[in-house]
């Protein structure tokens, strides 16, 4: 990598989030930094569809505050995509990189994400193209395996505390049974999140069904009659991945069949799981009055709940990119050329990030769950411990008072 | 209304807001430093429910500090309840008032509690029992005939102009048609605040419907494909209420026929109508990626993104319903003994609302609609003359930021 200095081009994609311009704009801002070492800074729009329609921004030449601005603003914008890159897209890749000298690929998202960045890079590899290839972690899921939690996670978690102390309080005025449907296919971090919305004794949600537990509509209906005798109302928040016993999605049920190029169901977008639960617990428990609320695209997006330590994580993990990125074109030892950005928490009693370069296939293709310790016996509550893990990245919620 | 101070009992009814504890607040504070005129201050739980089971909290002894919290508190913290009195319930309501030696009753809801308050007042009359009684407004809808606008509407719109600003940077990122189905039975006021949303040329709602204009589903599949082709993606605000030529409610075809006492039919608190144009669209219009999200309770208790004008508003509104209250039992001319309080806009280039007294009939059973002059002749969008309506009611909202 001698002689003029390398481009570089970052991408977003997958879904959105309220802080993943923090993670573009950190990069930005680092590659700035490091000067000469790194020539143009180009954005693709809409993830490597960008690339291969040649489609981009110079974000050199963005302001300072214009790009202060769009890393406290929702959603991906450069545009985001959902496409798992073949070998033939690849190619076009490296010659379109190769045409405009690009030595460095950053590249923002989830688990498929992750992976479609470890598919260029070792597509790379094999073409001996030299690139140093990073994925900059973001899921509102919490789902990859290379973090103790993702950027994107904690804002989401917000929205939905937020959420669930609104609605709880709304419930009290009214009674019956609420429903709350939240976003996360496989991982019940999220829905999890909801807990943190209890501040009075009696509190909702009362119930909380984890995709990480087996879901039954006879425990359902029981689970909900014994709150209702407990608290006169009952408010229960539902991931939209449940799965029966045998580990069926209860939303396949309604899903249109949409799938993504990764093989993903769509499951958000509509609002038929929370009616037909809704509609079963009419029918089998004789509970009046029961509704129905699915969040949907407002817990990513939403602008002005953004978590203080997300957005400050995400400017960071982007900055860490940048930086593993120059060391490992420097050939620096046990830096990754392939690599993402895992994020954990240094050992002490007060709450600290640490960002280290891991290898690409640490966040790429498989998830992680909810762990054991963080799921309440009963199979539908949260443990003290998950409260104390999600606490210092969601911060301080608005106080609501109860007579 | 001679001799010992008479009591007051105030109620909270119908749907909660995010400020309609500040109106039981502002009432409260007003009668506490009315000194001697006001005897006890009771609040009863669940509205009339509560002064039918007996079933009060004493708000005089309740702190300062604790009060001011409540008001900034999303939801009726009194508890509510759906119940439009009988006869027979108003001879149970003036036994228990006559027990408790209640001169003064205060309720605070939208035009079903006018309208119930209307009734405790008519038949009190009836019935020779000395009741000064005041309707203090609140509904998100919006719909009240003696308000200019009503408390608890600004602060739903906030959270609708808010998740329209996200959602549509959301879709921005990922393209295709996303459809939200906002609150407002009969009134497109709550739906026509998702315009105040667009801050950049391009920004959605590109489309929004509203129940003042017959909804066809062939226009609505024609005017989507007219704004994809315009903006290469739409985002399209549709209220709950839209109605096909013959006046027939669209939600009606998926509604479970569940009524409240008033005859109202349950439209909330399911997904069907967006689940069922995004079918439509699908099918009709062969557009590949459709989403829909029904924003459901969120809009009336998210905490957090309440309206300062509103909930200053709320507190006010409660405060001149006693003051009010106490001139008329005092026998001041042209001041209603059974009254509520409007909200007027003073005439001027600043924003300043006027509070008045009017007679309960005033905000009772009849509802007002969007004005024509509000409504955009293409029949699905709002006039300027909306915006400048709404924009003072609603504050500054968060800045969004795209290339």
């Amino acid at each position: 990598m001698a002689g003029k200095a390398k481009n570089m081009v970052i991408a977003q994609s997958g879904g959105p989030s309220m802080v993943i311009n923090g993670s573009l704009v950190g990069a930005v801002l680092a590659a700035k930094k490091a000067g000469a070492k790194i020539g143009k800074i180009l954005g693709a729009r809409h993830g490597i569809q960008g690339i291969l329609g040649r489609d981009y921004l110079d974000l050199r030449k963005v302001s300072v505050k214009k790009l202060t601005a769009i890393a406290q603003t929702p959603s991906s914008a450069l545009g985001s995509c959902r496409l798992k890159p073949t070998a033939e897209d690849c190619r076009k890749i490296f010659e379109e990189f190769k045409r405009l000298n690009v030595g460095f690929f950053f590249y923002i998202g989830g688990n498929d994400s992750a992976d479609a960045a470890r598919i260029v890079g070792e597509e790379a590899e094999k073409d001996g193209y030299p690139l140093v290839v990073y994925h900059i972690p973001k899921t509102i899921d919490n789902d990859l395996r290379s973090c103790d939690h993702t950027p994107g996670f904690a804002s989401a978690a917000r929205f939905v505390a937020c959420a669930l102390k609104g609605d709880d309080l709304d419930n009290r005025a009214l009674g019956g049974v609420k429903i709350d449907i939240i976003m996360g296919r496989d991982a019940g971090f999220l829905t999890a999140a909801s807990a943190l919305a209890r501040e009075n004794k009696g509190d909702g949600p009362h119930l909380i069904y984890l995709p990480e537990r087996p879901f039954s509509l006879d425990g359902f209906v029981k689970d909900v009659q014994a709150a209702m005798k407990k608290y006169g109302r009952c408010v229960v928040a539902v991931s939209e991945g449940i799965r029966d016993a045998k580990g069926e999605l209860l939303a396949k049920k309604f899903a249109n069949g949409e799938k993504d190029s990764h093989g993903n169901l769509q499951l958000s977008g509509t609002g038929a799981l929370g009616d037909y639960l809704a509609g079963y617990l009419k029918a089998k428990a004789a509970i009046k009055r029961v509704r129905a609320d699915t969040f949907g695209y407002l817990q990513r997006s939403f602008p002005g709940v953004a978590s203080e330590v997300d957005l400050m994580e995400a400017v960071q993990a982007g900055c860490a990119a940048v930086l593993m990125a120059l060391k490992a074109a420097k050939g620096v030892k046990d830096v990754p050329v392939k690599g993402t950005i895992g994020i954990q928490r240094a050992k002490g009693r007060t709450y600290k990030p640490e960002y280290v370069a891991l290898p690409a296939q640490a966040a790429a293709k498989f998830t992680r769950s909810l762990p054991d310790k963080f799921i309440a016996k009963s199979g539908h509550d949260v443990t003290k411990a998950f409260l104390d893990y999600a606490k210092p990245l969601v911060g301080a919620l608005p106080h609501c008072e109860i007579f």
